[in-house]
């Protein structure tokens, strides 16, 4: 098993905790549990391979990547009394999967001959597609359009693969390149408690 | 008009008119009645073909499979007053029609050739899609994922295609004692009440 | 840039005004714009080529699909105070990119040999797909599901374009009938303030 493959499964264990979390919060069966674990960790990538038309996803081809969000969901569920202690574990780790899952899309846009705004779009889905769906699922506007900072590591990640690709740099140190800045600028809003902007509203309803 | 083709039929039917019953509950128009029942109906099938990559997918091929929903529709929103009646049997028809789709979307999976962990992943699906899709349309949590026994037929009978393929047993029988076992574990669990477990949650917010 | 392209972009232009107008009333953070914005935009016609096979989808192969809504969101964003001046406006042009959308989905899906129930539909999903997306994204049950006429100029059209096609019309003239009147059923709904009826419904719970 690669250094990569290990990676990229860590991070899909750490998003599918996301998932069963939110799942447990909201008061779901063991089902539910286990559905929404497996969606926030391969969401963002079905639908990556679904626009790229790269059809059945990787997610289906490899039993492992359906396998370990049933493990995370599994642990969260008999452990919920404990989830509130694996926060700051998970936010690391959540900063972590989010890099090598934006790096891992945008790459695989980029060699399906994508443009640069596409391969950025595509690996900014990879990343976040996963949790909008987790969250609209439980009823909730997705956090990541609301106020966590997602959106600046993500595409500036992104950018770091396409200007790395455009400048004809090799892939590999690109690639981390791009999962490193990923995380330290998450983790950076993480710790600083940044947030986007939101516009005034002047009026009270349309 | 083979015996399949009639209980797939039968089953966009019944499905079609869980859809319809919650857009008439949830105040949708005409139109939202018809996309509803549509959507509940033939979500489960659009989905897997899409992750099969089986494109364009089987229910745009043949004219019934939309216009069975449109008619299952209409029947609602006209009878609505009467809706509530056809509970019980709509309850029988929607068991059969999920061991149907259920044994349906297995197959196809495994003919892709997927794996016995996706192709139960994507039979399931097929399964409860719909009526996934059809609850976060009316923004309600799905109610599959909270309460209603669906996962453990639904599972139960994915299984059973995949063990009997990997025996190599002949499809026809296989598929016919799936659509059987899910349909008897799910009117069990409908006539036991059964539900699946929920986590204890220790803290009130995240 | 033909002149086709000209009323695609402007259509896309004021469907993303109106997911990024949404993300605002909804307190979304800029990064929320943007993704809403986009959605609304694009979103109908990214499902119309998944569900066609046709990937990836005309929206990735063409950068300035995806610039025109950033530029819409950051619009909205920066002037949200004087949105609501923009309402008279943004209606027309919302009526006018729904007539091309259907026009649009409607002629792709018969190019791809769907037959005609299957067209309208995709017609339908083309012109609506987008503005369901972003109702559900901000927790809304979708407004077109509700009360809005959208349906009966949206199927209206497509009818025009399939209709159009088996008497072996030429192509461009039925589209521009179907444009025309997509855009003038929808602003007579609007001025006279139609709706789709809604059933009665008797029973205050299931």
């Amino acid at each position: 098993m690669s250094l990569l493959v290990v990676f990229d499964l860590l991070g899909i264990f750490v998003f599918a905790l996301s998932g069963a979390t939110a799942a447990v919060e909201n008061e779901l069966d063991l089902f539910g549990v286990l559905v929404l674990s497996s969606v926030a960790a391969i969401g963002g990538g079905l639908l990556r391979d679904v626009l790229l038309g790269a059809l059945p996803p990787a997610a289906f081809l490899d039993g492992r990547y359906l396998l370990v969000p049933i493990v995370a969901g599994l642990l969260v569920f008999v452990g919920s009394h404990y989830v509130e202690r694996l926060a700051a574990p998970v936010r690391l780790f959540d900063a972590a999967g989010l890099g090598l899952f934006v790096a891992a899309g945008t790459t695989k846009a980029l060699e399906a001959g994508l443009g640069p705004v596409a391969a950025i779009a595509l690996g900014s889905i990879t990343g976040i597609g996963g949790g909008i769906a987790r969250d609209v699922l439980v009823g909730v506007v997705p956090v990541v359009l609301r106020r966590e900072l997602y959106a600046i590591p993500t595409i500036l990640g992104a950018s770091v693969v396409v200007i790395g690709d455009g400048l004809g740099a090799p892939r590999t140190p690109t690639v981390v390149l791009c999962a490193l800045l990923v995380f330290s600028v998450r983790m950076l809003g993480v710790w600083r408690d940044w947030h986007f902007p939101t516009a005034r509203v002047s009026r009270p309803e349309l």
